[in-house]
């Protein structure tokens, strides 16, 4: 008896230190992040201002303006890379999140775990990739060779589900990687949350079978088809991007949370092969919208799914058609700024 | 020229300071972590152990063993509630968490943080609550009034679609409170993995017209019933779990983070409102069930939706009837234990 009574003193004798020196951790710990968090903010506002006041100088030696240039790059980049990452000052994080999980905190603590969400949120995009390439073919495949050229409605509900939660998915993970600072485009969020709403509308699109299914299911078809081509050019974005993150980081060059969505920009190399498929791709969604809207304009479907689902399209393929384009402006300007600059120095 | 120049080096200066301090305070405070929480979970199953020590030991004199009992309880309460929570083995987060997220961390590092989480969770509660009784109260009048009993497509899937994310919603909050420390029952989560899947497919469920509305959308109408008799029990049970909640915490009894599902537990008084309640929801959610099951078997529709959302709602009807029934065995074997040792102590 004596013995259990002995324990259980003891161990609430442990409970009491391990409170205290919690306590204590906690208070201390948090103490200390504060004041880092506040040296960090006034670090990165002067990084800021000396930008803009190098910028605006006209006046300095071309040669000294690259050197200083160069030195506020190199020091963003030990800021956002090293361990003080988690402490510059964060975007808030996005509604989305927010709605659907509370004031929880998604920035990761510590840099090892940033790049972690990123490696993960990397191959996630892999994975969905493949599955937005093959879901789509076996459909169309069935659809000639099993179905007689007429989809039945749940395998392609199914899919649809499928880009709900996907897409779900995607905004959610960039929406966490912009709190842990990533530079992602918000134009790549937008379009996923537009993405979203089509799958959702779609959902309650009714498949029409026979008769005359070739007509009615002609949008699906379309989509579909649109569908494979996307998976094609993700898998190429996402190697493209992958090779171009790791030689920008090798460089120095890029802050390691950089997502460039690979619609975006690119190597030399392989941007003679990316750009096309991706300028292609925008065309095509564009005809898939207008086809789904001539065909409400027309009179042959007249549900107001086609119709929304016609508009998003459109705006889709407009929207990553001007990012597209304004990535290669940037891309451009860059280069000939660097040109500029060496031929300068060659000069002097 | 010279001063900018200046104000660069200054600032490439402060730049390693930060980082160096920052390094130092990520590698110590990320030591002393890992070795509170080691502590933490020593201590963490010592009072497990001893626990089913004390219940195992027949011999022990039943005021002492009411003794030990308690300062066990205290001793878990105190590490529960105060800063070494964050330090204790954690439950593993859900799949549909890492699904939707990927492997970034949602538990709260301190106490504040964990208990605004679980306050959220309840205000969010609330809302959906409201909701769920004004949202269908609004369709059923408005089909009574304005759409001559007959209830157009559009506002039915609106309905459908916020079902479908208020439920994502709420899972997602109850794996993060249960990463948290909350011992919230699991299959209060599954109910809500059942209630998604179920709007899910609702979705895709066409909503017929004219002719013979009534008789086809007879489904639809239990179910927008059903969810105004769940709004109902929902704000009840809200009002009461709060109360009780922290009734449990005024007496040291509950860690702060538990969650009751309201259907499972209950203050005497309220009870007798709230029980009858939740059974007559149950069955009626049963029935529901059945009624749709039985439009299926007789012929009346042929679409798989309307099946497979039958079976859920059975499902759902049986998982919370057991559930809500073994809360109340544990509550009444809890009482019965509490009166013998009282009276026990009164013998002695």
């Amino acid at each position: 008896m004596e013995e259990v009574e002995e324990e259980v003193k003891r161990i609430v004798e442990q409970v009491k230190e391990l409170h205290d020196s919690s306590t204590s951790f906690v208070s201390s710990s948090s103490q200390e992040e504060l004041s880092l968090r506040n040296r960090a903010s006034v670090v990165d506002s002067s990084i800021r201002r000396l930008h803009s006041t190098l910028a605006s100088d006209k006046h300095l030696d071309p040669k000294l303006f690259e050197k200083l240039e160069e030195d506020l790059q190199r020091a963003k980049c030990m800021l956002a890379d090293g361990d003080t990452s988690s402490f510059l000052p964060s975007k808030p994080q996005g509604r989305f999140v927010r709605m659907f999980l509370g004031p929880v905190n998604v920035r990761a603590s510590r840099k090892d775990i940033q790049l972690k969400v990123k490696e993960e949120y990397n191959s996630y995009r892999d994975r969905t990739a493949l599955l937005f390439l093959v879901f789509p073919a076996i459909l169309l495949t069935l659809r000639s060779y099993v179905w007689d050229g007429c989809l039945p409605a749940f395998p392609v509900q199914l899919y649809q589900a499928w880009l709900l939660f996907l897409y779900a998915g995607l905004v959610m993970r960039e929406n966490i990687l912009r709190a842990n600072g990533s530079d992602i485009r918000s134009w790549w969020i937008y379009h996923h949350y537009f993405a979203m709403a089509m799958s959702l509308v779609s959902l309650t699109w009714e498949i029409k079978g026979q008769p005359n299914c070739v007509q009615k299911q002609k949008g699906v078809r379309l989509f579909l088809q649109w569908a494979m081509m996307q998976g094609v050019a993700m898998l190429l974005q996402n190697r493209y991007q992958r090779q171009r993150l790791y030689t920008r980081i090798a460089l120095g060059k890029a802050k390691r949370m950089d997502v460039v969505w690979g619609e975006t920009a690119g190597v030399d190399g392989q941007l003679l092969l990316l750009f096309p498929i991706l300028f292609t791709l925008q065309g095509f969604e564009a005809y898939v919208g207008l086809q789904l809207l001539r065909t409400v304009l027309t009179g042959v479907v007249a549900e107001w799914q086609v119709l929304v689902c016609g508009i998003l399209l459109v705006v889709m393929a407009i929207g990553n058609f001007t990012n597209t384009v304004e990535t290669l402006m940037v891309k451009s300007r860059f280069k000939a700024k660097m040109k500029r600059s060496k031929s300068r120095a060659e000069l002097d």
